[in-house]
């Protein structure tokens, strides 16, 4: 490889490396690859000799030696790891002694934030710029333009903006889908908040399919055009639209494939994670939880065939009388809808706390805005989360938008039939019936906890507050006054 | 204090602390208490000239000198730390120095079990005896009879057995509501699935609390009658018994407590950790995290004042019905007493994998049949769960033993009935909610994570399994084909 040649290098020429190597690349820029795998390192160089405009400046290289890669590129380094998470630690210890001063060290991949700070601290000290980036859009977006959010070290952002966004996705008016997102690990909390409310969106969908497939008993044809339908209204998006590309899918047999795939769902843990870094900042994502907690109910698959044998459902007539209904299809539309707003908003009230408590300097309009393209979770209500936020830029929870507000008044009803359903039907609607409590909690002025509380005092002497006046408060309780 | 003469000593005498101490010294023994607060030393002697029969043995003496109340203590020495949480490190340093090999050293407040664990370790290199006990059943508990779950050096439990075991409570057939738990951090993670779930209960019963309240619109006199005739039954329990006691409670104009009761539930941690256990462990415990996520909710007390003036809710029609149902009240005993069931089976659940996963070496029959008395989730439906697991003491998950497989198949019917009113009439019901989404799940041979096996599959590559054949498979989806 010739030396200082390269515009930047890619660490790690997996799917996410490769393809995102050859999309920035594809921009007219100088691309070196490094992989310890020889052969994926020879890929990147014929990949990009085959799909590259070589007359544009576009060029890709591979290399499997350490060195020779880290020498060929221009100084400062630009360099992004695309590497599985749990060899990040590792990938930059056998890279920091080749790098200098004043490089910039990008962490592309699904890095857990407390890892991404930990991290700033240890190359700071090394003097070498770091990144934490959250990349969304799988191996298709990697190649032709993913959703980006870097944060970390600010000072290295105007050396790296020229590089990284040519290569990401557009929003529908045009603007890039990366911006710099703040101090910190805030990059990569972004990032993995963007997968709870993947998770959450996901089992939503779910659960809107197993209803008219278990519940209503429509045949896959009619659901995909449901899906097909609404993916051209208000719940456009990514995911909808690919439900329906799965509603069509045939296996060799001509049967539809879906029927064939095991119904117990994987997670790789950014699901968890945020619903623990909720739990953490005591912040309410209750459809993100439900969705991790369904998945993994999915996978006691022995289980729920005993379970299918032991424990009795309605009674047909019920079920029965749920398919007469000739309105639900049309009431899942909106259900959907209320449910998939209220899990935006639930991912956004933690970021909009977690900048708060951790100082991360974001604005939660931007990310809203670069979520519109490229990434999983992109949909057309992005862009209406972004005009919430142009109309508010300190809006913590965009429920509490005067549109989205006024949107989710008129879809709630829908949200309630759907639940009520479910709930006569026997489908079990974990998701759909978190984001209804969410929503009725959200607008009751009185919860029931002051009977918590109360209860709290009566055992354990815990005290409470009153609403007339101002202190705690603890009584003795007088037992068997109930009786 | 005289030398060697204490059969055992209390550090710490705070409430839980002076009250466990009067209750084990009148069971005829000599206990003495230390507390840096040398009020708090002075009152737990007086208290015990007080409350004791001197004749019997019994006697209390406190000490504000660290050194007086461990040479007072026959040797090896046996001791009960009950401190706040995040002293119990400091607490232990300022003991070792005085203490010698042999000695017994048992931690019964809410430690973390991860602590207990790492304390364990310490411990053991100084030749202390370490037992992490979790103790429930508040103050007055802690004065006549408590459960306690003692778990760590099992060599320990011998010597301390006869100065614990009189003073803990007993269930209705005579046996006392301690035993051993296992080894490591059992008992601590015990005492923090029994909260995990009490936090469930205690959910569970306000929404009930309020469906009846703000859904129905009966009178608290009402209410209260409904929770007293449920404690006579298969509801019965302390939790159902207080809840009585506090709907009849007055404030001083006369008026009922409970309205004047600010409702903003606090929490002390131990329902978040079970959500955090249960997550690392992949074990659902949905209605638990449900009411974790609700005493935050509860929290937002501005956000629902502004909430409940911009979400719409159900038309006042809608809540009507709902009060024309004059069979709501009585769904709601059978629909209450399933979604406790399946809370105690989350827990159980959870308690039975950490078993597996972390070697305690406990038994789940044990742990249910400690639970029937003394501590705050005690009721009817304990001795239900033990007598499950007297039939299969390897029940995983005891909602699958085949008599509470069959109760929950009678009540399943309320629990829907009750669910679906909620949604429909606009009460927040996520605990309610979640039990019943679980027992469906549960029941579902085929749940719909088969299509987010597909959505994995389509955007980010990750393969899936097949039903018909082994391997793990990968799909090209069609883009487009849906539209």
């Amino acid at each position: 490889m010739q030396s200082k040649h390269f515009d930047m290098g890619i660490v790690g020429l997996g799917v996410m490396g490769a393809n995102l190597g050859l999309n920035i690349a594809s921009r007219g820029r100088r691309v070196a690859g490094y992989d310890p795998d020889s052969a994926k390192a020879h890929t990147f160089g014929e990949r990009g000799a085959a799909e590259l405009d070589a007359a544009s400046g576009a060029q890709t290289a591979g290399s499997a030696r350490l060195e020779d890669f880290v020498n060929a590129l221009k100084t400062p380094r630009v360099l992004v790891l695309l590497v599985p998470a749990n060899i990040v630690d590792s990938a930059i210890d056998s890279l920091v002694p080749h790098l200098a001063a004043g490089d910039i060290l990008i962490d592309g991949g699904n890095s857990h934030f407390p890892d991404t700070e930990r991290r700033l601290a240890k190359l700071a000290a090394a003097s070498i710029h770091f990144i934490g980036m959250g990349v969304s859009g799988g191996e298709e977006g990697a190649r032709h333009g993913p959703s980006m959010m870097p944060g970390g070290e600010a000072a290295a952002w105007e050396r790296v903006r020229p590089l990284l966004e040519p290569a990401a996705a557009k929003a529908a008016d045009g603007a890039p889908c990366i911006a710099w997102i703040g101090n910190s690990g805030s990059g990569h909390f972004v990032k993995m908040v963007h997968n709870g409310i993947e998770y959450g969106l996901m089992q939503l969908i779910a659960e809107t399919y197993d209803l008219m497939y278990r519940g209503l008993g429509l045949p896959a044809a009619t659901i995909r055009e449901h899906f097909t339908t609404w993916s051209q209204h208000q719940l456009a998006g990514y995911l909808i639209e690919i439900t329906a590309d799965i509603l069509a899918q045939q296996d060799a047999d001509g049967s539809l494939l879906l029927e064939h795939i095991r119904d117990a769902a994987r997670q790789k843990g950014t699901g968890r994670w945020t619903t623990e870094a909720a739990l953490a900042l005591g912040i309410p994502t209750p459809t993100i939880d439900a969705a991790v907690t369904a998945r993994g109910l999915s996978d006691f698959h022995a289980l729920r065939q005993d379970g299918a044998k032991r424990f009795a459902g309605p009674l047909p007539a019920t079920q029965q009388a749920l398919l007469a209904d000739a309105g639900l299809p049309a009431a899942l539309e909106g259900a959907l809808q209320a449910a998939m707003l209220l899990t935006y908003a639930q991912g956004m009230h933690l970021i909009a706390t977690a900048n708060a408590e951790y100082d991360y300097g974001l604005d939660s309009g931007v990310v809203a805005r670069i979520w519109r393209g490229g990434c999983i979770i992109r949909a057309a209500l992005l862009e209406d989360l972004s005009a919430a936020y142009a109309r508010d830029p300190e809006l913590g929870n965009p429920a509490f938008d005067d549109a989205l507000s006024a949107r989710l008044g008129q879809l709630q009803s829908e949200l309630r039939r759907v639940v009520a359903a479910a709930a006569t039907a026997g489908i079990p609607v974990p998701a759909l019936g978190s984001a209804l409590a969410y929503y009725d909690a959200l607008r009751s002025p009185r919860l029931p906890a002051n009977l918590i509380q109360a209860q709290r005092d009566y055992f354990g002497a815990h005290t409470y507050e009153r609403l007339d006046r101002e202190g705690t408060f603890h009584t003795q309780w007088t037992h068997g006054s109930g009786a």
